[in-house]
């Protein structure tokens, strides 16, 4: 049987990416989760479990222990903190993992390669995240998609469907569909609660102001 | 300053690659090994270190624990046994670790984008390899040079300077730069001495007969 796998953060978008994906094809989709040493990554599984046993997917866990002299960011801990209150470019910038998308699709694409019957990779990078992250641009995830398939012998294909749209457009959606968004996780400071300040909290707000969606996350701030 | 980071095994081919790179820029070359679980991951190791110690080039070691659940093959040790006496297509895929090459490649291009100036990946896959790997394939190749050049904002290029020659070929270059060819490892039953049988100690011993190089690989058969 043809597989799906959903590389799945727990986060807002992957989390409207996974129930999207189940919705067409509940028989045949896992949830791949990543821990790679973020700040917030037990709060992001702790969701991401949560969240797939809500949606009845089966998920497996991978470790990648990034090194940390090779990898520098705020985010993993490895230079500088969070910023709080700003954002702009420059503190986005602060926190990116340098080709972390290329590094979970190459081991999801090895991993859907054992699969027998082919398999479909889905990854729910979007429009809002390609002034910042090169590695979540339509161009990027071209020429890894045609990587993939080559390098798999046409076993493994890749799914963007979110490579257009904006973080409002994702909410939209994923109101639409019903998707646990309430549940999701995607704080870059790690705490119980979404602190409401960092970038990606702010982000997060505005998402669902911009698309009129009841926004139910708890914000510390 | 442009940084040249070459994904080293501690073969034969990539002993090649690093003694070339590492004569063509002396003062920027890195070598960076991966640990992945095969069988022979302590001789590969053993036997890079010592020559990096030898060329003068700094080296890291990277451990990426591939699950076991996610990748059945004969060189990890999680599917079969390392086929002996026998060098034909069967046999060598047992031996498969899907999408090798693009985890390795993936990692790579992260820690190369978090160095300053630029760098370029050196990978010494090789045309011998093709029929066999997807992912040592020329058209794999360039497509993942597209993604990491696009994927960390042209930070990061790719080399495959061996993508069209054949093992022999690699050997011959290796007598003329004088590479230390000797002090490589490569076969996949990681003994203290090459076995001789498995597939990989067959193509090293035919690369030195077709290429008229004296083989000082000392094989147990």
């Amino acid at each position: 049987m043809q597989g799906d796998l959903v590389v799945y953060s727990g986060g807002l978008d992957s989390t409207v990416l996974l129930a999207k994906v189940h919705a067409e094809n509940s028989k045949s989709t896992v949830a791949v989760h990543f821990r790679y040493g973020q700040r917030h990554d037990d709060m992001e599984l702790s969701a991401a479990m949560k969240i797939c046993r809500a949606l009845m997917v089966p998920y497996q866990i991978i470790e990648i222990p990034l090194p940390a002299w090779g990898f520098r960011s705020a985010l993993l801990g490895t230079q500088g903190t969070i910023p709080r209150g700003e954002y702009d470019k420059e503190s986005l910038k602060q926190t990116i993992v340098p080709f972390r998308n290329g590094i979970m699709l190459s081991i999801a694409a090895g991993i859907a390669a054992n699969l027998p019957g082919g398999c479909t990779i889905h990854i729910g990078a979007h429009a809002g995240d390609h002034a910042i992250y090169p590695d979540c641009r339509p161009d990027f995830l071209r020429a890894m998609g045609v990587a993939i398939r080559r390098g798999t012998d046409g076993e493994v294909t890749l799914s963007t469907p979110f490579s257009h749209l904006s973080k409002s457009d994702i909410v939209t959606l994923g109101a639409k569909i019903q998707a646990p968004m309430d549940m999701s996780y995607s704080c870059y400071n790690g705490g119980e609660v979404h602190c409401g300040e960092c970038a990606t909290c702010r982000e997060r707000r505005e998402a669902f102001i911009n698309s009129g969606v009841p926004d139910l996350t708890e914000y510390e701030k």
